[in-house]
């Protein structure tokens, strides 16, 4: 079932009212971006409720799966919708990722801090750095691509040319080509659906670890997107906005490419630490 | 305990390689905002977990309960951090918001979804004006005011111009002045922190319910930002990006005027339906 992602909208629109011009006000129609809840389950318990824009829920309970280790390195062998049977509007709201009782049993996650995370930023990345081994080093990032990327991005986000306001990730290769595109209100459902849109196969020239390629977000880089990516295997993260101190030291210990602040041709080399 | 919110890291600075300009790479001195997780606790009990950055954190928590509803009217007696002995580092990410054991035991916060909510958007919208009245109407909104509102918070964004990255909320009065300004690297904690200053009685000319006051916050407007602002009875919410179709579907219930997508003098108002 093909899910509405945008509802158009009667607004007011208020324009002017500068350097002497009236105010004008008027009523038109609007685009705006649709949210909804979503329940992950894994094997049937439940591990995390997002809000979410519909589409590529299977990709998003995938890659939260995933990125929050809760497969253990088990593979997915199924994705359903889960009807609870309590209203038809809530039939696809809930998914469930199979791996047959293969994966340990999940610890619902608490708000939106990872349920395996410590209680400060510096036990977070021990035990990130327990869990997820450093990434091999790979051929030294290419500078162009990362001034490039947010521009070739843009060509896929359809849902922010209609509404002007939805958060995007992408996956890109060595080369600078944009692989997969997905938007979403959240910023990390737009990644958990690149990274599980790659671990369900859909991608062409794509597959976990994601070695060699990298992970572009729309917005800012916290420790979730750096974790994300380092553990769906990405050697580079690409951010339009700045990291967290906490992510950088993540993405140091990870051996991640971190790079954010993009304004145009500048930005910033986060990690390593010295280009 | 004043605690670190920024930090002063090394970066690689990469600018030019535009119209036959050539690229300059130099390494300098980078001001990042932190990320710490805090645990908040309702009389003993976790009921959620957040990534924030650290300072204003009895506000924090306090804004939480009571725009989550777990209060359920009950007056807060008293806000302490819980060290758990673990760890030095820990001591101030665990904070307990005290009722006396008045408030019903809270159910833990999944993801980022109220514990409180449906399965499904209109769902969700149902719980909400159960749990909450429909806002008394107020005097008309000035339009100058929505205009004017961001470049008047800017002041008070002090972790803003030190990083260029990091989130804010306001609570603003009738005549256009800020009364208070919070910032943090997570849009829901701003809020949270603003709703907390106000409950808590630190605020000058706000009270909760803040009737005939604004709230405004930096980014977009998800229903989590709707619900934060009619828990805490703002009369208008302004924010800068786009709202979702839910977050519109909740205000026109709620009674409250939501503005946003403001570009300059330029800006939309999505509730009341007509102005």
């Amino acid at each position: 079932m093909a899910r509405r992602r945008t509802e158009r909208m009667i607004v007011t629109r208020v324009e002017g009212a500068a350097d002497g011009v009236e105010r004008r006000v008027r009523r038109r129609p609007d685009e705006l971006i649709v949210e909804e809840p979503m329940s992950i389950q894994l094997d049937g318990t439940l591990v995390s409720t997002t809000m979410r824009t519909p589409g590529h829920d299977y990709e998003l309970a995938v890659g939260f799966c995933l990125t929050d280790g809760l497969l253990a390195g088990h593979p997915v062998i199924g994705v359903r919708y889960c009807a609870d049977g309590s209203a038809v509007d809530s039939e696809f709201n809930i998914v469930t990722v199979e791996t047959g009782g293969r994966a340990p049993t999940p610890t619902p996650r608490l708000g939106n801090v990872s349920s395996s995370c410590g209680w400060c930023g510096s036990e977070q990345l021990d035990e990130l750095c327990a869990r997820l081994e450093p990434l091999a080093a790979t051929e030294p990032v290419d500078l162009d691509v990362i001034a490039t990327i947010a521009d070739r991005v843009l060509d896929g986000q359809g849902l922010f040319a209609a509404t002007g306001s939805v958060h995007a990730a992408a996956a890109f290769d060595a080369s600078g080509s944009v692989l997969v595109t997905r938007e979403d209100v959240g910023r990390h459902n737009a990644v958990d659906k690149v990274i599980g849109a790659i671990a369900l196969g859909s991608v062409q020239g794509a597959s976990v670890p994601a070695t060699g390629l990298g992970l572009f977000v729309s917005g800012r880089a916290s420790i979730e997107m750096v974790q994300k990516a380092w553990a769906a295997g990405f050697s580079t993260l690409v951010a339009v906005s700045a990291p967290t101190s906490l992510a950088v030291d993540a993405a140091r210990r990870a051996n991640l490419v971190l790079a954010g602040f993009v304004r145009g041709a500048d930005f910033n080399v986060y990690a390593p630490e010295r280009l």
